[in-house]
């Protein structure tokens, strides 16, 4: 039940289908070079990050997510035809869905669906714009994410900001290496900082005690990416990259390097100066590099060699229990709207991985 | 001379060909439907708000780009095939460029260019890189928007802010008229504040001064775009417009609505309510409108009928006068550049038209 | 479980995925207009003419087809997202298959598969390449045409021969009705000449009983297609519906008006001479026409108005019981096949409703 | 001025540009793999086999076809970005014209072109619809041919028939060698026998004499593609290669291997046993190749390492001096029309290195 086309990437094509509350969901991938081993069990694990209920911080729905090959693996190795993974759906009661079918939740996709779609669209769990279509993106993206290691390319994301509790920043660093990225997505909530990491989970809990929640910000780096990929304009990195990153719910903002905060400084403050560093595979040659990283690996639509670095903003989840102002679609007055159940306060820390996903994703596509 | 192939545009095809140092430019626009009628001196006009030389804020060079119809229009209407228009190129000397060929600028695709395509590719004025590149886009901007026109839609930007001198915002607002758009749109230096511009002005001279550049963001705005268009994930308005907007030379940061700001706020802080209010067109009918516009017009893919905003920040001009250290990639040896010649202190005035005409363009393929 | 992308269609795509020694197969149809009434008892009907087993000359093996919807009708209603279909398979036996899998049968995709894929291809069945991968587009072929018909256009195929055995043929005839094409397609094995018909279906027993099988020419007219659809070179008719035909396995030859036969006239024999007729709609006013039609409704890759003609050579079916000399792909030895179990003698009266399908699919993307 | 875009090729993208009566024509290969040392003066004699006036058997219009690199070529070789070539027109002269605008030329694309785009449409020497619009295609497959070389490939085609003249055929062979297909590819008038030859250039010029024109059929081989290339359904080598095929002018049949003839036979007859062959590059290891070829080199939409044999039906030209019947256009009367001036009386011959190129594009775009 392919509901939905992802036409992201033009070597690397990745197809989501099925929908929330259908029998299942899932995802085709077209394009993964033949004879690629799979770890299944790293899939799996990875997909476990963005589950739902796997910390006190999220909804308490339990979907164990298991990640079932249909086709185009033999022996967990790619032999050239697309690879068909599936997620069957446990739990897909739509009871309280009804009420919300004329009442359209505030700042969430039922009023605009309904426009486009009619009332008929399955909005139940949120229909095709569920925070749920990311799972397929993260079995796609963990599997990018080994043929990428197979070329040296690491990726790994941290949560920069829950409201206005920051963490440190990647920000302009050209020193990230592939242990730092490995520790920070081992963790269950990924942080640089352990204190600010704390102060987040405090303001999470709170802010779910007054059935409101919360926005924040994902930091992805992305370092071994060789110099060279991209091009410019309309085939440049950012402009690959930024159609699949807006394609995940509540993104609201991307920015590349150090993204708004280059247009308070001046050229010569934000240009990256160019300088040559010994190669440290053999100690011996030259490479160049910039002694900052301001750009964030990318110059000219083309990566630089230098780690790339992306910010994504999530707005808050718009689903909270205080009521709200809305209307009645159905007897056309205003109305009060009040949410029922529990809802995530707040999707940054799930969306971790997701980001880190749709990275892999993006950059396999380039590299293809 | 097609360099460059921007095939944004599902229905909408465009392609953007020649270079800086070609014989000329151009762009060929597939898709347009029939019957439209196009004014070509309020393309010339509109294109003339981009052109260099136009105030004492940009570089010096004079192009008078000249938008010469070859082919698709028949008495300034079109008839179902594709419409190309190009731009001769007055002034392509390329005398200066020799010495930047082995010493990359910080910043600036040079070193980049030179990975992916070798040194052959003529990087003169920026090659396929430069802002020049935007002038076909202008062209394809000001007749999607012409054809927009017929349906309501008015398209206009100004600069938000320079370094760190911000002017008015759109910001969250709902009651934006096509009328304070052509006012700001009509301005040779657009700003809502005129205090703002004196002062952005002012800086732009200093920095110029200095031998240094400016950065900046710009903020566009569209009204009269129906509910409805666009889709969930990947069809969604964001990701179908922010590679357009990425693929704008300099542009670092894409945000829609209030964007990264939004994570600042919590759900109760950044949902915006609905509530009927009556139609302005009959004073009789209901239409449902948001009472604030954080969302800036698009929910979950999908415009809501209210206002679209977006804003995209412009990293600093590179090109600076003051030495930079780099690298001679030639004899491998670190080393000092300095730029010569004239340089725009500040492609933010410039970026303004461009803008408007990706969004233009972007919406405009989403609509049909 | 998409196995198969079908990228044909700009603006109508057509997904065919699963397979037939898969849990199911089916289709996904983007870009069906909203509102469409679709009948699904007829979808089922015009299955039901693919179907195995529904007559003495083809392959025992019973599959009742159903075609179940599992998205994108409401109340037998498009609404504007993608529209999936699915068959289940009933019958997946493949134990036969073993011995194959080193010994390719000839004229078959065994080998060419194993080059390209490795062995770990499941090849039960014939896989990918298998005939029952047409079941989904004819589902596709059958909702196009409804919407083909809601603008006055009809599609109608027949068996234009069996080995030398030849029907009357719609060759060159400019006065074909919509009752004549339904009442062929009404037809168990469609023809226009009973005669033909008897003599087709005794060279079919014959071949079945020696072991052996045929092929022959379907012939494929679409009426009511008005002019003015399709465009130059690479945007023509048949450039559009040829991979589609081309995707029918065992085709080997796609004709377009008189086509080949073409190639024996004179100019002033072969050209098509325009006049005016009255509008039968009317009685009034002229409409152009051509007198002959030996163009096959296509000039310059656009349509006329008049019938659109097509003829697709299928090759006999590469499985027969006869003794085949073959290769050991294991030991490295030349090797004798005999295939076992019971084939399709012919699969042409069979292929008559995949190839309409083709053809509605074709049109639709066509016109939309 | 791209007047058509020729959008085939996923990985190979060639856009035909300008027109006959433009001031250029020209094409832009995009996809061609970097580092290709590329012979133009190849390219320009490959270009000189088309033009006309290059025997007795053409229009005697002179137009010196000279294929001038514009972009994409650097000391003669690939290096990344597209490349583009461009031909000057000398003769752009549309005098005769005027008459033919309302009395549509049968058989002609006149009267479809003027439903579909208006009477705005400069259809003079043909338009977009004209055959030199197949010079730029010519370039796009010198070019691919030089690339298919440097992996063994040679393609080769010649004059199967002229009206009811036959040459000898490819039919069926699986001894072709790059020799062979080199010496019929260097004659002015390929054909396999001389004999045949002289009886169809006679025929061309009695045609001629009487003011009336031919067709023929076109046979073409690639040798030397290894097994494996292609895929299922709409992949497959068919799929990819009939639209362009198809989208050259006058084509009205495309069959591969034995084509039609397949279809008289019964599977035992058709189908090519395999066996193993001694491999002629170290006699001393076994291919698999099959003992006859009347797939023609493609099993199952897959290349089978045999030769691949395809043959295209044009049909004669429609501009003949022998008047004949049609209709005024805008006095709404029938009318007969005397099409003036020279014209070519068969397009045959000029079509043979056209074909050639349409299979070398696809092939490669296969390949890469």
């Amino acid at each position: 039940m392919i509901l939905l086309r992802s036409s992201f990437g033009e070597k690397l094509k990745v197809t989501i289908f099925g929908g929330s509350h259908e029998p299942f969901i899932g995802v085709t991938i077209e394009g993964l070079p033949k004879g690629q081993k799979i770890d299944m069990e790293r899939v799996q694990e990875f997909l476990g990050r963005r589950a739902p209920g796997n910390s006190i911080f999220s909804t308490s729905r339990k979907e164990p997510d298991l990640a079932i090959v249909q086709a185009g693996l033999h022996n967990g190795v790619t032999f050239g035809m697309p690879v068909t993974i599936i997620i069957e759906n446990k739990d897909t009661r739509s009871s309280d869905y009804s009420k919300l079918k004329d009442i359209p939740r505030p700042s969430h996709a039922d009023y605009t669906a309904r426009v486009k779609y009619g009332d008929t669209l399955n909005m139940a769990g949120g229909g095709p714009f569920s925070g749920r279509m990311t799972a397929p993106l993260c079995i796609a993206g963990a599997i990018a994410m080994q043929v990428l290691e197979n070329h040296g390319i690491t990726i790994g994301a941290h949560i920069l900001s829950i409201a206005d509790i920051r963490d440190d920043s990647f920000y302009d660093s050209k020193d990230i290496t592939a242990e730092m990225l490995r520790e920070i997505t081992d963790e269950t909530f990924p942080v640089l900082s352990d204190d600010a990491g704390f102060a987040m989970q405090e303001a999470i809990l709170f802010a779910r005690e007054e059935g409101d929640s919360l926005g924040g910000v994902v930091e992805c780096c992305a370092i071994g990416v060789p110099a060279g990929i991209g091009g410019p304009m309309y085939d440049g990195v950012e402009s690959v990259l930024a159609p699949i990153f807006f394609g995940i719910p509540a993104v609201k903002g991307v920015e590349f390097g150090i993204g708004f905060v280059s247009t308070f400084l001046k050229g010569s403050e934000n240009n990256d100066a160019f300088c040559f560093e010994t190669n440290p595979e053999d100690n011996e040659t030259k490479v160049v590099k910039t002694k900052t990283n301001r750009h964030g690996g990318i110059l000219g639509g083309i990566t630089s060699g230098m780690p790339i670095i992306t910010r994504l903003a999530f707005k808050p989840t718009p689903s909270i229990s205080i009521p709200q102002d809305s209307v009645n679609l159905d007897t056309g007055e205003n109305a009060t709207l009040t949410i029922e159940g529990r809802h995530d306060p707040c999707i940054v820390p799930r969306a971790v991985p997701v980001v880190e996903a749709a990275m892999a994703v993006g950059l396999l596509d380039l590299m293809l």
